[in-house]
């Protein structure tokens, strides 16, 4: 791409139907950069050298985790824009770090672009991606450009900081502790499948208001930002992790790494409206169908009896997101969902493979 | 996978010849923890939770990056073991960040495997990875496995530290300021050539000890963390940058950035002996072919001429990698391969697209 002794092409440049495969690296990186808000001070080099520089909060802990979406994997091109796709990529990493009690400060993205791929199509990934970042302050200092000779691939690393004593792990929990979720479950499963079910007309949307919520729920997941962080400052959770894989998988993983067991109480499920109008029209167990739907990036947390007055301030500053106690952990090393009084196994989450 | 309630399968129990795709993720995950050195203190987090936590030296400054190795755009498996492809995943995120004048301290791993991936390849992989970590004192804290339904991508961000002020750009180079490389150039790829041309016999290795030596500089790089680091703290160089994409494109790209040309003494190149050997023996100018080749790794820096005698205790503490002037920086904006008094362009790198 670049001729010998050139400076890279500016971003600008480019027409937006030019495909990535004409356009070489450097500019595509020039044009990334150049459509970032300013950096924050505490990032000394951003985009464009061998990698970013920043200061760390002082007296602050690193939190760092790393998330792919892999195409035909985690999303199809047929049900997510790629500005939806750029959202959720950086919204799951946010919602890892929120789930460590951590505030998430900088990200890396790394692109992997089939052939194929349109420089309109960079443009809008970048968009999704900013608009998250834009709304939990997280700023993209860097990350690597490559083809993909397969699928569209986005990996996004975040790093963020947290208090030393205020980290919330899955291993914190003890017997007795009872168990929260932040918002709804099972809309973002109940979204996706209403997405594969429209086959016959491949454009629409749904009809339905709470319906249509699940589906943006599958395509553009809040991560819980605020309310990790709040858990963590205020130390009401004893432990924490969000429910990407399923909240039946999130329980099941807090009790195991806690060395507890737990209950999950069927009629106490915030299950979303119109995940619960979905289930049902398919003549499926609404309860099941959401504690083993995967995507819905809400947080499960665990609550000592001493630190119960503590969650009443994170309830009051939660603006709005419903806190639901459904559970609690147990000595018994079972995991269990309890309706009408009879325990029956949890379902499975989401598999990786 | 994970059978309701149950908790993650033991790595150890899992036969080598297993396929990921019969083994899911946590299995995985948890064959990779066990696996690993002890960490250092400052990791208080490390794999099994949302995300890893670390304590960052105390007024240090972050330096990080992300950089992802794809099949059949970075590595081809008939060429490359897995054990080289996890070695050189990390490594030349080391390279990154050494080019920073920083030292790596953290690394994620995100894994995307295809569906006939062994478990034996991924212990390989993480071997290889290991190796390399080992050898720069870098931990592996987290990251992430998830399947492909294309190539195999290892993707890896390295997190390191750099002292204030010991930041390397590639933006710092003044005119007058001379060039210089680390080690030698054109192995790489003249060792990627050697392996492409083998075909006739496709488990063989070079007999030529300089051509075997150029074969390994290809599957397993070593990146100048040393160098890298004391440039930073002896702050001997003005600006500097690695070589992954060619010399030629390194010595371009820090002209431009830093606003000045480059004049690049043909005469000086350190070029490798095995690969002026092979370059001669295919009738190609090896300064050329040397210039244009990628993936050597190699640090590329500038030096003022007040900062000359800090570079004297870096060659001494280089441990024997030699470290050559090859050029300098211009005034003049253009970019020039020197040879023979006459002046020609230099050739291009690497082409991501």
């Amino acid at each position: 791409m670049s001729s010998p002794g050139s400076e890279p092409p500016a971003g600008t440049s480019l027409g937006e139907a030019a495909l990535v495969a004409d356009t070489g690296e450097r500019a595509l990186i020039e044009r990334i950069r150049q459509r970032l808000p300013p950096a924050p001070a505490e990032v000394l080099v951003g985009i464009g050298d061998d990698a970013a520089v920043a200061e760390p909060e002082r007296g602050a802990l690193q939190v760092v985790t790393t998330d792919a979406l892999v195409e035909g994997v985690h999303f199809d091109r047929r049900f997510s824009s790629a500005a939806d796709i750029g959202y959720k990529a950086l919204a799951v990493n946010v919602s890892d770090v929120a789930s460590m009690g951590g505030v998430t400060r900088l990200a890396l993205l790394s692109l992997m672009l089939p052939a194929g791929t349109s420089v309109a199509d960079v443009d809008s990934l970048l968009d999704g991606l900013l608009l998250m970042a834009a709304s939990t302050r997280v700023t993209l200092v860097g990350g690597n450009i490559t083809r993909s000779p397969g699928p569209l691939v986005v990996d996004v690393t975040a790093i963020g900081s947290v208090r030393r004593r205020r980290v919330l792990t899955r291993a914190g929990g003890r017997a007795g502790d009872w168990l929260y979720v932040t918002g709804a479950v099972g809309a973002a499963v109940a979204g996706l499948e209403w997405l594969r079910d429209r086959a016959t007309d491949p454009a629409s949307e749904p009809s339905d208001g709470t319906l249509a919520d699940c589906v943006a729920r599958h395509r553009r997941p809040e991560p819980r930002a605020r309310i990790g962080a709040l858990l963590g400052r205020t130390r009401a959770a004893s432990a924490c992790m969000d429910a990407s894989d399923g909240l039946a998988d999130a329980v099941s993983q807090m009790a195991a790494q806690s060395g507890t067991g737990a209950t999950i109480d069927a009629a106490a499920l915030p299950i979303h409206p119109g995940a619960r109008r979905w289930f049902e029209s398919r003549g499926r167990d609404p309860v099941r169908s959401s504690l083993g739907g995967s995507d819905d990036y809400e947080l499960v947390f665990a609550v000592s009896k001493k630190a119960r007055s503590r969650l009443r301030s994170v309830v009051r500053d939660a603006r709005g997101v419903p806190i639901t106690r459904i559970g609690e952990l147990t000595a018994d090393r079972e995991v269990s969902l309890v309706r009408h009084g009879e325990a029956e196994p949890l379902p499975s989450g989401f598999v990786h493979f």
